[in-house]
């Protein structure tokens, strides 16, 4: 499917060069050949027409940004968004996941769903999404040949539970294993393992016998797949797990003993880890996906990721929808900006002197730590570099650079129908003259970023092809 | 300007009877008469069609609720709206802010800017707005014109500051005083207090002279107007205002002593308010405007409204544009429970233990309160009935009760181009047979306030009039 064409794409770029790193090129110019990157020019060039079948010339209020890299997000809970949110986990899981979850044994209904789905995370940018289904192995290949056909990247996980989980929807062990290795092999063959791949995915440690874990672990070595799961949502859970397995001595340590922390792992969430779990992730390069939207709608906690990071830890970012509202990576931006305020203010700051305003500051100023919380920047590598780097992906999406496969979003400020007054030709009026390109460019995308919606990405484009 | 026309309105509606009630209403009609509900049934009607000369029947997966109040946004600061947001306040006041400001002098200016403010305010659902202008009364005035014309209900805030603020944007003492009175005048011009009003509003007591706050005092006295101000927004303002005002036990008591602290007074944030200062508002029935989205993006603090609502002091939500990056309510509501999570997490939770998972939890245990975070319905009542509240108008505006002003929003979950897919069709395979139908339309509102945009707010109306 992907297209032979020879592309030049010529306006601002912006991309991470890494972690605190965003690198914003007012004049760039991008030749695509056969969904790969060919070359970037840094100013403009000369363009050889003849060469390309078509040149994309970006006008004033666009620029291009590599697509979001969702990767955590509940296809079947798609249906429940919005829903349920006075909930905390295990409540939740009961009264609106499990019920409407079971639903998509209906493979016509899954279906229907699933279109919906994945046509609304590709239009909020996310090129590549990495999907819970449900327990169903028919569902979820239907999942895998619509994001196909839609022409997003994705990674299709068909979801394991034999235990704690509703008897109208729960699985044998036996059947369980059998199932997730012939789905492999399907998902497997859709594409060849070009854009949609298998990804094993135990719901988590709750509703998995050790039985299924370990031939779960056994299933991941013999076939290289990544695998996602969930970790240290919710306190309940966590000591929930701490009864079922005695032995280990943490929740993270139970899905190694099993094989499953591996370099294209990634857990969801990680809000209650421990030192100990977060040297483990770094250890074995397993990733963390930040879903903190979830995290507040369920009213679990707050995962400090500054610290996860300190150590060394690979941090992504999901929607977790349905657990978390929005199936929009710029929201879960936006939220990971907030969580990570909500962080540093449980660190530096003490609500409950009601001394005065004096004697507050004092013990402020005693207390002060060097906390600092996420810019812009880093949120932006965890949603594109970092997602690429969870599931083995560094070296084929997540950034521009030559060789990389051209996924990308065409944003524009300026949509008339859409939610952001950019201001732009008021510019120099507004803030004076003699501003950077650079400087200005990045305001456009902080304007995208904090204010936009998918009203403002004119464009997606997965390895090369315009996909909507 | 007002409709004479007598119109009924047939359909579900939704609004708060009190903080903690909200009232669903699957089959309602509402009759509206010269801008007023003149009653209100709970069944389908026998329609005398012949007494209405408009009948709107909402259609499925519509509802109507009261517009929103937004009790704090900055007019002029509308063209900074998602920059600058890596900066605490007083920095960003000085690079971003007041530059913006200044250049409101020129009053066409003003005026672009100030018809695209009003016109996202009220796309967005804010049928009421406190706007802050800057400190230049020609372009304030010329904001009062302009939501007159587009049919918001707004209240106007002339800025005084004439200490603490660059020379090129900051006012003499008197001559800031005597602009008042005329602005207050000429706003009482516009439409003779129907709409359109004036706002007393000191900057805050950083940049205002005593002689300064004691004139708006005596301003407020003689002409009976409401008062918007800041209040205990970041750690360094509150330390230099104690600096200020060594004679004063707090922040709050500095406006007190000056006569600004009234049953029509809003004081944005309040973040970091003792109990002596909450004693103070609850006592001059003043109200806090809540304002988290900038609360976080400022990196302030989180202001614990539950603990302001216990005390019974009234709550409000501001957007605080550009502070807060989104001029609207709905996202100013998501924000606010996210807020409440963050402020439960501060007190509930302990991160900074790291002996992992199950000491963790026993000492969560022992530490356990029984801190409730705030759900949907009181947030909607802040965003409705609270900020009516906060300027007098609970008798006006905010619900819908027999008597008051029609100010509404036709809410629409199904729009084809909007954010949301409800899968209205699909509520009985998806949860079973026999719900209530006030439970399916609490979920079409759950949706909407979740998931919902400016595309789902079909129609707006203000006293009865359809301004959108
Ligand atoms: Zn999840
Ligand atoms: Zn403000």
């Amino acid at each position: 499917m992907t297209s032979s064409l020879r592309r030049l794409f010529v306006g601002p770029i912006i991309h991470s060069k890494s972690l605190n790193e965003l690198e914003v090129i007012p004049h760039a110019a991008i030749s695509v050949f056969k969904g790969r990157i060919e070359f970037i020019r840094y100013d403009v060039i000369d363009k050889h027409e003849q060469e390309y079948e078509q040149i994309v010339t970006l006008k004033k209020g666009q620029f291009l940004i590599p697509g979001f890299i969702d990767t955590h997000t509940h296809a079947p809970q798609y249906v429940n968004c919005g829903l349920g949110l006075d909930m905390q986990l295990l409540d939740w899981l009961n009264s609106y996941t499990f019920p409407a979850e079971s639903r998509f044994k209906d493979v016509e209904f899954a279906k229907k769903v699933y279109n919906k789905c994945v046509s609304h995370h590709l239009k909020n940018g996310t090129t590549t999404a990495l999907y819970f289904g449900t327990i169903h192995s028919e569902a979820c290949v239907a999942l895998g040949e619509i994001a196909k056909q839609k022409g997003q990247r994705a990674f299709i996980g068909k979801v394991n539970m034999d235990r704690m989980a509703p008897d109208y929807y729960i699985e044998k062990t036996q059947e369980s294993l059998k199932e997730t290795e012939s789905f492999i092999n399907k998902i497997n063959g859709i594409d060849g393992c070009v854009l949609i791949r298998p990804i094993v995915t135990p719901r988590f440690v709750v509703s998995c016998t050790s039985e299924l874990l370990e031939g779960l672990g056994e299933l991941v070595k013999k076939h290289q797949v990544a695998v996602q799961s969930h970790v240290s949502e919710n306190q309940g859970e966590v000591k929930l797990v701490s009864q079922q397995h005695p032995e280990c001595p943490s929740y993270t340590h139970v899905y190694h003993d099993y094989g499953l922390m591996t370099e294209k792992t990634v857990m969801a969430h990680g809000v209650f880890l421990s030192d100990s779990e977060l040297d483990l992730f770094s250890k074995t390069r397993s990733s963390i996906s930040h879903c903190p939207l979830s995290n507040f709608s369920l009213g679990s906690g707050v995962c400090d990721v500054q610290r996860a990071l300190s150590k060394g830890v690979n941090v992504s970012i999901g929607t977790d929808v349905s657990g978390g509202y929005a199936a929009s990576m710029i929201n879960a931006c936006r939220t990971t900006l907030i969580a990570s305020q909500s962080a540093k203010f449980n660190v530096t700051h003490d609500y409950k002197d009601t001394d005065g305003m004096i004697n507050r500051i004092k013990k402020e100023e005693q207390q002060e730590t060097k906390y600092k919380e996420l810019g812009l920047s880093q949120v932006f590598y965890m949603a594109t570099m970092g997602g690429a780097k969870s599931v083995g992906l560094q070296d084929t999406v997540g950034n521009f650079c030559v060789g990389k496969e051209f996924d990308a979003l065409l944003v524009d400020v300026e949509d008339q129908d859409g939610p952001i007054d950019a201001f732009i030709d008021d510019y120099e009026y507004l803030y004076g003259e003699g501003h950077e390109e650079k400087k200005k460019i990045l305001d456009l995308f902080q304007r995208f970023m904090f204010c936009g919606d998918d009203r403002n990405i004119k464009n997606v484009y997965v390895r090369g092809d315009k996909v909507l």
